[in-house]
């Protein structure tokens, strides 16, 4: 029997990686910086983006391709606030660049400051997707456990930035805010972290002024090259 | 260029149904229910499973398959209560039944009236895979928010059972029940629907009972059959 060996998956990720890459090159030519939010579903990726958009408006343009397996809820949310685009995967567990591209170009490429994809609520999958992000964000509920970064490495791993939310349910819950922190920087030292209430927006000007630096050192990075 | 089809996936899946069928027509003759729990990371799996082995102890022989990406947290906390095996996947994001498997032997396939397979925290991929269980059992925390079951319509769509978590943090929420509930029945009319809370046990006898009597209806099932 002739053996034979057929190559590929090999060639379609290291297209899509090129894809993600020129995706991430051509915004930050024109100043966008680009974020990946990932987590679980219902850690409250929607409920932060509603709170960043209250927070900046006025001060920064932006714009949200949001994730969805099925239904287009988060952007019914979100509409009023900002300008979106849904992004329905029809049921795969992770967004890939080639819906990111399709949502940009619907959304009308808008000269943005910032322009945040809202991946899938999937702890896992979405970590091995490059969406052509300059940052990847990585939200953990308070409600979801504080040994969350150990359990889902690849995650936090993949991270630039960690955001807590739902700070404000900390008095009614088991959750140890300093064990989540040295678990995530067990995997990723570097990790920016971040506490956050959406509902009581404590914690979410610090946030956005980060967001503000992080966009103004991508245009000077920019202009330096 | 000659056009040739490979047909690869096709016959890999129907060998996993096989194997999954397999599984469940042994474990039914040997009276053993094997239920899949599936959820967010987060949803509180471990803590539900710590309740109901407090609950039926020395009511039911019971066992647990755990299942996680990385670490063995979950089974260290099982371990004082039930008898468990940790599955781990190595960053895969769903069980499959060549797992459920090799931990049902090194478990020492005991006779059992319940085992519990608690799956990855991951709402998407699991849903696509049989492990051989008689039910599968979709655990939903107040804490995600109410609009969770049509935003992720293939677990909740394949369950036999919702149970809802966390039900002691409800003051401190906006999740609305009954809007959970009626989402969960448009897409899946027949699921049973429990309120729990593991930390206070609110509902957790009632689920228990159910539990039982699942149990009781399997024996007699096979008894007929």
């Amino acid at each position: 029997m002739t053996k034979t060996t057929i190559r590929v998956n090999r060639d379609i990720q290291a297209e899509k990686r090129e894809r993600a890459a020129a995706f991430r090159e051509k915004l930050s030519r024109q100043g966008t910086l680009v974020l990946n939010l990932v987590s679980s579903p219902g850690t409250g990726k929607t409920a932060l983006l509603e709170a960043i958009a209250k927070e900046l408006k006025g001060r920064l343009r932006m714009g949200v391709l949001v994730g969805d397996l099925a239904t287009d809820r988060d952007a019914q949310r979100l509409a009023p606030l900002i300008p979106v685009e849904q992004l329905t995967t029809g049921g795969a567990c992770h967004l890939e660049i080639s819906l990111v591209e399709q949502g940009w170009q619907k959304l009308g490429e808008p000269e943005l400051d910032i322009l945040f994809i809202e991946n899938i609520g999937n702890l896992v999958c979405p970590a091995s997707h490059d969406l052509g992000e300059h940052m990847r964000v990585s939200l953990l509920s308070t409600t979801e456990g504080d040994d969350k970064p150990g359990k889902y490495p690849k995650m936090f791993r993949t991270s630039d930035a960690l955001v807590l939310t739902k700070i404000d349910l900390l008095p009614y819950l088991p959750f140890r805010v300093e064990a989540a922190i040295e678990d995530a920087r067990l995997i990723q030292p570097d990790l920016d972290i971040f506490h956050t209430s959406a509902i009581t927006t404590e914690g979410i000007p610090d946030w956005c002024e980060y967001l503000e630096q992080q966009r103004q050192k991508l245009v000077a990075s920019v202009q330096t090259s």
